[in-house]
C-alpha cells in the first residue's frame, strides 16, 4: 500500500473481503440487499463495517474482531455513514483510499453509493486498489496450494467415475445434476460452473450447457468444471467419446495433449504469460489446427475461477513460484467443431507442478 | 423507459441480463476477465455486446440476434469502443441512459470501465435505471411463478426427506453437501444458498455455516436453502429437533408458525409491505417473544435470492398480484439463540397462495 501511495485499501467483493478478512459467508454474496465492507489502513486496525445480521458469522470466520454495524435493511443508509466515519479515522498521508475500480474487478456494493462516498471523504480520493490485491492474490502461499490442490483431486475423482455412469439417451442436464451431486458427495462445497458440450463427432462451445439434448452414440462429449471448496476454486475439464471416436477426433486430441504438455514444460520462473501461450500455440500450428475462439490458453485460478494473468500473445507477466495457472489449449477442426483440454499447475522454483491428475493421453471412450 | 425518460437501458448483471435477453450462461457471471453488455433502446432494435467466445451461447438462448462482439480477453478495450458505438446509435429524446447504479444493484462491468463510458458518451449522460428493472421484475409472469414454484417443490422434497438422513455425530458440513447434492439430483440447477444452524437447544445464527460442529442429541437444526432451476430461486428453511425439543423451544416454534399464518393472510393487493410485517410482529410480540436480528421478516424473490420489497414496517411497497414473497419471521430466545421460519407465496387476486408446502405445525423431531 506504501508503494501505490494508499491511505487505506476498501473491499467489498467477496474473493477480497475473505482473502484478507477471512470471513466466510455463503449469505453476504447471494443477497445484494446488505452490502459487506472491510477497510484496511496502511497503519493501523483494520475494520469490518457490516450489517448486524452477520456480526455471529464474521467473529467466528475472521480473525478481525473490530467492528461496526448497522441494522440492515436500512436503504436510506446502507452502511455509508459508518463507513465515511471510518474512512474519515485513517491516516493521511497520501490521501488515497483503493478500491475495487479496475480491469476484472467487481464492486459489492451499488456503483450510487460508492459515488456518494467519494464525496463524502473528500479529501481523500478514492482510486483503483487492483494493483494491491492483484499482487497478493497473484502468488498462492502452500495452504491456498494444498487448497487448490484439493479440489482439483475431488474433481478429477469425479472425473475419472464419470464414463462409468454415461448412458446413450442421458439429457445434458441430468449428466450434469449427476456430476454435481458427485463432486458435492466428495467434499466440494459448491459446483458455480459445471459447463457441458456434447455432440456428433465434437461440441461446438465450451462455455455452454447443461441443455436438454440427449447423449447419442458417436458423440464427443466435454464437461468443465469450477468446483469449490474452502474458499478456492478448480478449473479444469476432460473430454469423453461416446463409442469409437473419429480419426478427426484423435488427431486434435493428440495435439491438446501434446501442446498441454509444452505449456506446463514451458511454465516456469521468470517465463512469460506470452510465452506459455507461445509453447502451446506452437504445438497445434504445427500439427494443423487453428487455435479456438477462447482468446487466450489459460489463465491464473485461485478464490475465484479465472484471475490474472491472461495466458496470452501479450500478456507480459513473468511467472515466479506460487502461481495457479490454467493449461488450457483449444483447438477448432471438422465443421464448427471445438475442443479444449486443460490441466492445473503450480509454478514451483525449478518448473511447475500438476495439480490435477494429467487426462489419460488417449480420449476415453464409452463402449456402446 | 419512456415514463423514467431513458433513451435506453444499459444492464450488465446475470438477473437483468437473462430477465431481458433471455441469455442463459454460467459462464459469463462466475469469470469477471469478460464483461457481457445489453443494449435496449427505448425505440429499435436491442444489441447484445459480448466476447467472442461467447456468441453460440448467446444465439442457442437469447431471443435477441443482433450481436457486437470482440476477440476478449483484451484489456485495453473489454468492448468499451463497442459500448460507445452503440450507445452513439441511439434515438436522442431524454439524453439519458439508464445503467445498473442504484440500491440493491451491482455491477456486472469494472467501475472504471463505466467511468470512462461515461466520458465516452457525453452528452448522454448515464443515470440510475433500476427503477425500470425493479418495477419489471416485482411482478412475475405466470411462468416465473410456475418456475419458483418448481423449486421449491424440489426444494420441499429434499427438506421432506432430511429428518431420515439425519444422524447424531455427522457434521454440518456432511448434511450440506448431502442435501444439496439430493436438491441437485431432484431436478435443481444449482445450490448456491444452503446456510445450516445447529446447537444445544437452539442456534444462534440463521446465515451461518455449514462447520465442522456435530450434530448432538439436543440440537435444534435449521438449514435455510436457496436453490435454483430454470434461473429462478427458492428461499425457505425448515428446523428439526434432534430427540425432543425443551418447552422453550416448541414455545418459539409454535408462535413462529402462528407468525407466519398472520404474514401470509396479510399479504393481498392493495396492503403494504409494512402491514404484512406489522401482521408478523403483532403475533411474535403479543407471545413474548423479540424479533431476531435479521432486520426485516421477509422480501422478495425471484431471479435473486432476495429482491424488493422488504417485508419491513418502513417499507410502503404496496402489493400486487404476482408479487413472490418471502414470509419470514424470526424471533430470539433463551441465551442468545435465534428461530426463523419461511415459506414463499404469490400474491394472487384475492389474497395469496403458497409456492413452498408448509412447514409442519410441530417441529419434526429425529428420534434418537
Amino acid at each position: 500500500m506504501t508503494r501505490a501511495k494508499l491511505d487505506a485499501l476498501l473491499v467489498t467483493a467477496e474473493a477480497n473481503i475473505e482473502y484478507l478478512s477471512g470471513f466466510t459467508t455463503q449469505f453476504a454474496w447471494n443477497t445484494p440487499t446488505r452490502p459487506w465492507y472491510f477497510l484496511v489502513p496502511r497503519r493501523g486496525e483494520a475494520i469490518g463495517i457490516i450489517p448486524e445480521i452477520g456480526i455471529s458469522n464474521w467473529l467466528a470466520t475472521s480473525w478481525c474482531k473490530a467492528l461496526r454495524s448497522w441494522p440492515s435493511p436500512r436503504p436510506q443508509d446502507e452502511g455509508l455513514d459508518l463507513l465515511t466515519q471510518a474512512i474519515g479515522e485513517v491516516a493521511r498521508r497520501y490521501g488515497r483510499i483503493g478500491v475495487e475500480l479496475g480491469a476484472e474487478s467487481r464492486l459489492g456494493m451499488p456503483v450510487a453509493d460508492l459515488l456518494r462516498l467519494r464525496d463524502l471523504v473528500r479529501p481523500f480520493e478514492l482510486v483503483d486498489g487492483f494493483g494491491v490485491t492483484r499482487a497478493l492474490r497473484l502468488v498462492k502461499s502452500p495452504a491456498e496450494i494444498r487448497r487448490i490442490r484439493h479440489i482439483c483431486q475431488i474433481a478429477g475423482d469425479s472425473f475419472d467415475a464419470l464414463p462409468g455412469t454415461l448412458t446413450v439417451g442421458d439429457s445434458e442436464k441430468d449428466i450434469v445434476r449427476r456430476f454435481q451431486a458427485d463432486l458435492l458427495l466428495r467434499g466440494a462445497d459448491k459446483t458455480p460452473y459445471a459447463a457441458i458440450g456434447t455432440g456428433p463427432g465434437g461440441y461446438d462451445s465450451i462455455i455452454m450447457g447443461p441443455s436438454d439434448r440427449r447423449l447419442a452414440k458417436g458423440d464427443i462429449l466435454i464437461i468443465d468444471t469450477g468446483a469449490r471448496c474452502g474458499g478456492y476454486f478448480c478449473d479444469f475439464d476432460r473430454n469423453i467419446a461416446i463409442g469409437p471416436p473419429s480419426d478427426d477426433a484423435r488427431r486434435v486430441h493428440a495435439a491438446l495433449y501434446r501442446a498441454t504438455s509444452a505449456g506446463i514444460k514451458a511454465a516456469r520462473p521468470g517465463a512469460t504469460a506470452a510465452k506459455v501461450f507461445k509453447a502451446q500455440a506452437e504445438v497445434l500450428s504445427a500439427a494443423g489446427f487453428d487455435a479456438g475462439n477462447v482468446g487466450r490458453m489459460g489463465h491464473g485460478l485461485g478464490k475465484v475461477l479465472t484471475e490474472p494473468p491472461s495466458i496470452k500473445g501479450d500478456d507480459r507477466t513473468k511467472l515466479v513460484p506460487g502461481m495457479v495457472l490454467t493449461i488450457e489449449p483449444s483447438a477448432s477442426y471438422g465443421r464448427g467443431r471445438i475442443m479444449a483440454h486443460e490441466e492445473n499447475i503450480v509454478v514451483t522454483e525449478t518448473g511447475s507442478r500438476l495439480l490435477t491428475r494429467r487426462a489419460q493421453r488417449e480420449m476415453p471412450v464409452v463402449a456402446i
